[in-house]
């Protein structure tokens, strides 16, 4: 079912280095991880915007965005999205509470 | 690989309407969704600060924080993580900079 | 000290109805609240960025873009600057952690 | 009018190196710039959720939060309150479209 994030995640990581006139992750790498964190804070808080708005179409559109511009973010400081997912399976059957305190975030 | 990602999606959608004491997700659909909105933000700033300073593993950490809260946020407005799916594959084969544009976001 | 806060406040309080192509917050006004939050949210990680780097210049400014968009997003939604000092004079004398309790929010 | 402003920035600054049990500034202080400009974060984000909401008293209390949070953003990276308001006085007489193209932000 999703595939489709795969395939995302291995073409952004295909981007790097290309020509920045063609891609628009290949411009965003180009200007460095900051820039890239920063994007993706935008797309975040257009989510947020549109998860108080309750515009649930909004919502889904920005969804994807924040995906698309967590991965270039990922990317631009070569960590793999797989490691992100071995991250989360390492902490199923772990409940939420239990997980934020072992991490001292409770 | 990613099927990591459609079970944390059910196992969050489970949790609406669980007693709150119980489970972090139900705790936090009961704040509602303005709540669940918020806390994607705190984990999207705390991402954004790790990608900052370049320190790879608690990137990954707070990319897998970002994920989990915005299974959270999506699930407080009904919009399952399958939408925002589809909403990807729809754009496959559509470069960035021209589907950007064509919502009027280049 | 802070008169110029003052004038800046009245400043962008003026734009609104303005011409859009003639200044910078009256093209903000004229796209809504929600636009006007998203771009104050902008600034705000743009701040973080720079101060978790501790490029202290960098951070100045963002500040100072930060107070700009702060006032256009309370503007936009007929919060005046005086309302804001009033809640931050309400404040003195109350601790940080004893105002926080009293808000729920400690 | 804003001397409240003055004050406020004042007092922070005081709090540095104090007891951390006993302020909260002085708590932040103590964990670091970068847990200083997550909590200017996650305030930043309540206010864009009550902009976004139109909640004025909400939003009223969410941009003081701001205020006093950037300001123990700036303190921690030693930016002094005064150098904003100079950068601020600065930019006056220059129109908001000007000043960020001459800083490359057009």
């Amino acid at each position: 079912m999703a595939n489709v994030l795969t395939r995302l995640a291995r073409t952004i990581e295909s981007r790097k280095g290309e020509d920045e006139k063609k891609s628009y992750a290949a411009k965003l790498f180009a200007r460095g991880p900051e820039k890239c964190a920063e994007k993706f804070g935008e797309e975040a808080i257009e989510a947020i915007i549109a998860a108080t708005k309750g515009d649930r179409k909004n919502l889904t559109e920005e969804a994807a965005d924040v995906i698309f511009h967590m991965f270039i973010m990922l990317s631009s400081r070569d960590v793999k999205f797989k490691d992100v997912l071995d991250e989360l399976r390492r902490r199923e059957g772990v409940s939420g509470i239990v997980e934020k305190q072992s991490r001292g975030k409770g």
